[in-house]
């Protein structure tokens, strides 16, 4: 057996895995059975609102009794730019045209940021899990204070240095090191500002330079990944898209079928399809709107209105290749047919017999 | 102690560490006492001629007897375009009245390719080193054949699978998993088509699911990274940008200030330097000349021409932000005062404690 890191002590983790969230895919569901098996699970509630989250939440408190974790996306709200939003729809039109629908403008901010959205701090605070994690950056230092004085455990994702130290300076207990292999949006506070920084090195970077406990997400897939991880100096690990074929997964048929075929090799980090930087299998959403000739591309989470709209209306005509699929760089090493504790003492087994 | 890799007794390495080789950074002296040390040290001929090569070789086997690597650019010959040239050069022209100098036009093709140079080919079969290297790309059948009947093992830097199961199919001994953490030049074939893959994944990716040894290089600094990448299945490390600092290092003043500063932290990959994409600390030839704007960058090493023409007008003005300083996502982990023999020495250490 294996000695916990101080990160699980802290936690009464079994394992040293957390489930990572994933809005859309990740479920309550998934949540549980990650916790349930000594793993960390992770509600996102990045696109949802007070009231879908207090559901979420008290589905989520009857189907476990260990800890886990809720994920709120902590952006600058976004300016809206109605020129711009104009510009981007003409942009989509011979999409538009292809599958005869359109565009419901002016597009929506369709989710709030938590920064500003002060019900789903009271419901946070009110729920008080054991641990609250951020990503896109910081909430506001009283939202820091008042969910450390509810004893939860904080948490935020850095993808350098810069973010990491700001992480240190404003409070919080660890820091979850997204390296560029990650699936899903990039963490990054500025999202102008990307510096692309593998998992091995940011790794080795934060945990020289911070004195938290570091969890590192990105690239990692199996036991051997895990092991990796804790040589380089963290204490536990965020693994995603490992578990995006799981039983307990919403992801849907075509996102399956793409993540088990050759496609899964080829990934890219593309703003176009939400407004913010996040890297999935390449479809054409990528290939054909995140081309050089197009215009700018409107706020977060705006893009994602016309986003989901265009995919919504392709996937009508039985077209699935608007979709968000979200994966990361070691997506050609998923593994199919097992159920979230199933995976998670499969990923403890290989990992552990990789120390014996 | 711990038990070589199937690599490391087929060379007879001591330890599982190359130094990379680095045109213009590594020198003959480096090579020979990594290799003295017990790791393989690797001279690097991508910027030499045959005559050149000659020489070098003849001191470094003059140095050790320990099997090293020498590594040789493979890419296709550069097509060079004087309408192209001359509207990079026009791009430049605020710099060069800034230095009050001109630069030699036509651009030339400053070295040449292994897979067209014939002299250079007979040289190095001629010398038979233990280990021969190709990055960017694979020579001719012919010539493979010709260096493994001289019983050289053969090994090509792989940035995703695809390159990778063309190096096993071509019959090679070796992969060297470059993850986009690596500084220097990207080994990729085709430099249009960069897939940006971390070493967390890309060692995975190669170790799964091709059959020959891999070596892990990007983001490697220390012995926990050797750890980590053994335990991602990696047979050796091949490190660089931790070599560069050395007392055998050939990096001037200047590149060892920046690599020592906090500037360290932000590297960029560019092709704007050379031709070829090329991660280095973030300078004023980043900033200033590779950017949106700019038109088309001339072909590898047609540019390479331009832009060390442009440097050393610069730092002839004692201005030394025009240079290639090359470097990893790792550079901030960079240490400072050791010999290569000690570097070595101190790694072994660092890994074998993880083991521990």
């Amino acid at each position: 057996m294996h000695t916990p890191t101080p990160l699980m002590q802290r936690l009464g983790l079994a394992h040293p895995i957390i489930q990572a969230p994933m809005a859309g895919s990740s479920t309550v569901v998934m949540a549980a059975a990650a916790s349930n098996a000594g793993a960390l699970g992770s509600l996102a509630l990045g696109a949802s609102n007070a009231e879908q989250a207090r559901e979420a939440l008290a589905q989520l408190h009857a189907l476990t009794e260990k800890p886990y974790n809720i994920n709120v996306f902590c952006h600058q709200p976004a300016v809206l730019d109605s020129e711009r939003d104009r510009a981007w729809l003409a942009h989509l039109q011979p999409l538009l045209d292809e599958f005869g629908g359109r565009i419901a403008a002016p597009l929506k901010e369709i989710y709030q940021s938590f920064n500003a959205d002060t019900q789903m701090q009271q419901v946070v605070l009110e729920h008080a899990p054991a641990v609250v994690s951020f990503h896109f950056g910081l909430p506001p230092a009283d939202v820091i204070g008042a969910l450390r004085q509810a004893g939860i455990l904080l948490m935020a994702t850095a993808t350098n240095l810069d973010e990491a130290r700001q992480i240190e300076a404003a409070g919080l207990d660890a820091i979850v090191a997204q390296g560029f292999e990650a699936g899903g949006h990039r963490g990054i506070f500025d999202p102008t500002k990307d510096e692309q920084i593998g998992s091995f090195a940011l790794l080795r970077l934060l945990v020289q330079h911070t004195r938290l406990p570091v969890i590192a997400a990105g690239g990692i897939m199996d036991g051997h990944g895990i092991a990796a991880a804790l040589q380089l100096g963290a204490q536990a690990v965020q693994m995603g898209t490992a578990f995006l074929l799981t039983r307990e997964s919403n992801a849907n048929a075509s996102y399956r079928a793409l993540l088990k075929s050759p496609r899964a090799q080829h990934t890219r980090v593309t703003a176009a399809i939400s407004g913010r930087p996040a890297r999935g299998i390449v479809n054409r959403f990528m290939e054909e709107i995140d081309t050089p000739a197009a215009p700018p591309i409107p706020a977060y989470p705006a893009a994602y209105d016309a986003g989901k709209q265009l995919h919504a209306l392709a996937a009508a005509r039985d077209v699935h290749e608007f979709g968000a699929h979200w994966a990361g760089q070691g997506a050609a090493l998923i593994r199919d047919g097992y159920t979230v504790a199933e995976l998670v003492h499969l990923l403890v087994q290989e990992w552990q017999a990789q120390q014996a």
